[in-house]
């Protein structure tokens, strides 16, 4: 495996894959990376001839008061992990490097990046629509892979590659848990050991609300009442929001009619975690 | 010359020009072309193996009371233009495909686009960066033209391309005016007989500013005083900003050290008119 920590030898190299006919996967993390970050690899390495991952930790997606300064890091683990998949590039870019002196411009999606996460960090999307941007200018894949858990950080990758006439392939792949249901993040190693077992109650309350769905519940008030007092129940738990709304504009839904988006975020702890998952109605 | 009203043939058209080991010229414009543009378009021929030049009236760059629906518009005569000197394509996208239902998608420079032009035309900045952004996504030129009478416009483009680790070089090229001064515009049209020579009161503002300069002069204030009074003298015309700023970051500036651009905006009817000129003392 390659390491490449500058931008010009980056965009040599893919230039090179690319003249040499192959199809250039790509997966963009911030490191400390996971089975669900894997399993993205493991698909770029089965569909493409080429694969980059990126470890960047994105300053200008972070609000004032988050966890940038303490965003949890891994870099040996993480070279010996991809290094054992067979992933053919590791760019790490430097801060200076992505954002020298002087920088200007942003991407920003309008309408559903209000909503969700976006309600409760503002400028999040911003800062990882313009990473990202910058990432595919980069390193010009074919295809880039994301995980579904950041749901609406998907949506919004592929608004902007469709709006800014992109021409690289979004793939969204579904959520990697623990055994015991806990959706896959980094942030998860902030959890002590007495935080851990709140935790569940995100998965939890999800399943507890698709069961509902498939009993015939088309209420979304009855159904977030529910997944709140799931949650209520434990002690480190503190909900930041739980919605019912549209799969695509993430727009709240009174009633399930056909197909929804059940999403929720919970402070256990430091960790503010997120998980989701679609209903369907027959 | 082939015209190309479809995205996906016009990057099609760019990919086998590309293949073919072009370099490619790109000469982005609103139409009604005029000298100005064709000089753009002339250096593409010149350092450039493929031509395109794009006709686009961007509506994202209009504000609510601006001229968008009676922007003028010479179709038959800009194509007479184009064909006469070369160009390979001419790219006509229609307003549907740059902006389908549902486009939310936005680049914003911040910072320089506060001042001057951006000041009096809030948003404007923000439609031409995400215009030229999704046209040279789809065109893939390796090198664009501006001219500079637009000269904010051609930093703002220079800012974006950097920050976004663009593969493509900016080209800016000199004002050119009317024999008797004016500088060349599309909006020139909206001008009277009667109007017509208090437009030139622009740059005779600038030429007396230069010769201020040349003498000596370092103040600020006395230079955009001389030209407040010119352009006073006028009864058609009603200042918009004049300014005497840094040349890159257009922060005002209260004395003359070095090096300035001194520009100007003035409404003549319902023409908005805007020029400038680098001034640098020795």
């Amino acid at each position: 495996m390659k390491i490449i920590y500058s931008i010009d030898e980056m965009r040599d190299q893919s230039r090179q894959a690319k003249d040499e006919g192959k199809v250039l996967g790509f997966v963009p993390t911030m490191g400390c990376l996971h089975e669900g970050h894997l399993s993205l690899v493991q698909r770029s390495l089965a569909a493409c001839d080429f694969t980059i991952v990126s470890i960047f930790i994105n300053p200008t997606q972070f609000g004032e008061n988050e966890d940038l300064e303490t965003y949890p890091a891994d870099l040996p683990g993480d070279r010996r992990n991809l290094e054992a998949l067979g992933v053919d590039v590791l760019f790490l870019p430097s801060h200076r490097q992505i954002y020298p002196d002087g920088y200007k411009t942003f991407v920003s999606v309008e309408d559903i990046t209000t909503r969700l996460c976006g309600k409760s960090r503002p400028g999040f999307f911003r800062g990882v629509a313009t990473v990202v941007l910058k990432l595919f200018n980069i390193v010009q894949p074919d295809i880039a892979f994301f995980g579904e858990k950041d749901r609406q950080q998907l949506q919004v990758i592929q608004t902007m590659v469709r709006d800014l006439n992109l021409q690289v392939s979004v793939a969204g792949l579904p959520i990697v848990r623990e055994p015991d249901g806990l959706a896959m993040s980094s942030r998860n190693v902030y959890l002590s050991p007495e935080q851990r077992p709140s935790a569940l109650a995100l998965h939890k309350a999800l399943k507890t609300a698709a069961g509902l769905v498939k009993n015939g519940e088309t209420s979304a008030n009855k159904i977030k009442e529910t997944m709140r007092r799931i949650i209520g129940r434990e002690k480190h738990a503190e909900i930041d929001y739980i919605s019912v709304c549209d799969t695509q504009t993430f727009a709240d839904k009174e009633s399930i009619d056909s197909r929804a988006l059940i999403a929720l975020a919970v402070r256990v702890g430091k960790a503010r975690l997120i998980d989701n998952c679609i209903v369907e109605r027959n």
